[in-house]
């Protein structure tokens, strides 16, 4: 069987670890905090006190890291890289910008070890329960080592291109539609509130026509309470959007509707609202268009 | 029973003005177009030779016609206006900027009638079914007076606001959400095709995302194919979101969004493509970024 090493044991990285246990893999950890470490070894696995560790031995070391700079740290300072397997495949599931995983991807190469590129969608429910959207890119040999892996994690595993950095790509898209359609709809209820239409009514109707998407009918009602408790904030939209026009920037593609989108969150942040509600971008508009 | 006279027997108008008489109203109807009073005397409406003699008598006013501009000819060259009964209601149905529905009305005021401003969505197929949205506004009482004529129409009925133009304005909105969605899906799957990432598995997977819209959905698999069958054309857009634009100038609202969503479908028309259909924004991008 698999000898796995798991390094970023958040509070997705937890539920993960603990679903490759249930279905049969061998698994070290590490992280950083104790408590985490605590979690994976309730779960049946094993604890390591470094990620380099954790990494001896195993045939497939995933990173659920926050960053692309803590995969660097742990693979190339941490001394992870060289205590796999020779062969070993990494599996980087951290969200990160496609340009930073193709630099990884080389060095990693260049080391006598393999990686695939596999950014996750679903959050920590999805973790959870094992239902991920798994968006992978590598060869398809290294696609069939961690295959039997990422169907213990999730249940909806695309194999979405041979090169590493596709599958941060189609990650980086779903934030860029993702963080035009918060916008636009903000944009769209700060026009109606101008000439007094009635909000309720208008998110119900549009939640039942062709102008409806998934973020009109998740934000949108929560657009309409003016401090909504926070499930996303306004700073994960400054922070993937920034990602995304970086990707734009790599790629040389004109991005002119995230672009401006990103403006809109940028302003929230600056002031003062970076912490609030992704929703509350529509304060922007409010402020822009001097609605109470 | 109410008397009903309908102005503009077009793809809508024909099946609207049918159900009309299958419910048990009077109606009288006046087109341009022979074949279309042809079908509504088939249906068992009456034909009238002008506007004017359509509306002679009638409790309500139905126009259904192309734009503002004909529905001013309709009113207030044609006749029809002052046809109607003293305190008769006009249905104006066909979708206006909302600027033009509040002149329109105000001029029906100085005559003693009274209008209702009741733009629709849900296009032939919902006329046809009788499932059409309707977006009302008007008095409660005007609103009153039509509630049975439009639950002969449609079955989301909706009563948005009290003043005319906010039902236009609804209408605005809607239109505004649409534009935006197609136009992001074709920057997404442009900035995706950069680096050669499989369009049709990225489509599948967005369609399951939070990252999905009721747009995305239907004109994402159009945008994958080179020359699509025709459902809505490039120009439809150019026209829809240069009115959403002009809402925002009347009533002082900045919508960035909207405004670079237009410039792409206003690049695509330029290129000459206004016919196309309207998932062919993507033809914009791909001409920006030199894809092939």
């Amino acid at each position: 069987m698999t000898r796995v090493a798991f390094v970023g044991l958040g509070a997705m990285g937890v539920p993960m670890s603990s679903n490759l246990v249930k279905k049969g893999f061998t698994v070290t950890g590490f992280d950083l905090s104790a408590n985490a470490l605590n979690a994976l070894e309730n779960a049946g696995g094993r604890r390591a006190g470094t990620a380099e560790e954790a990494a001896t031995g195993a045939d497939v070391l995933i990173l659920m890291v926050v960053n692309a700079a803590q995969a660097e740290a742990v693979l190339f300072e941490g001394g992870a890289l060289e205590a796999l397997q020779p062969d070993g495949v990494i599996a980087l599931m951290a969200t990160c910008p496609p340009a930073a995983v193709e630099a990884i991807e080389e060095r990693v190469r260049k080391a006598g070890r393999r990686l695939i590129d596999a950014p996750v969608s679903g959050g920590v429910a999805g973790a959870t329960a094992a239902t991920l959207t798994i968006m992978a890119a590598g060869s398809r040999d290294t696609f069939g080592v961690v295959k039997p892996i990422f169907d213990a994690l999730g249940d909806k595993v695309f194999h979405v291109g041979e090169r590493p950095g596709q599958g941060a790509m189609v990650k980086t898209v779903n934030q860029l539609l993702c963080g035009v359609h918060i916008a636009v709809v903000a944009e769209a209820f700060a026009l109606a509130s101008k000439v007094g239409v009635d909000l309720k009514i208008l998110l119900e109707i549009m939640s039942g026509s062709a102008a409806s998407s998934w973020m009109l009918k998740d934000r949108g009602p929560r657009m309409l309470q003016s401090d909504p408790e926070v499930t996303s904030a306004v700073d994960i939209f400054v922070k993937d959007l920034g990602i995304v026009l970086d990707a734009g920037r790599a790629t040389k593609a004109a991005l002119p509707l995230a672009a401006a989108a990103h403006q809109m969150f940028l302003a929230a942040s600056g002031r003062g609202d970076g912490n609030a509600d992704d929703s509350q971008v529509i304060r922007t508009y409010f402020a822009l268009d001097g609605v109470k």
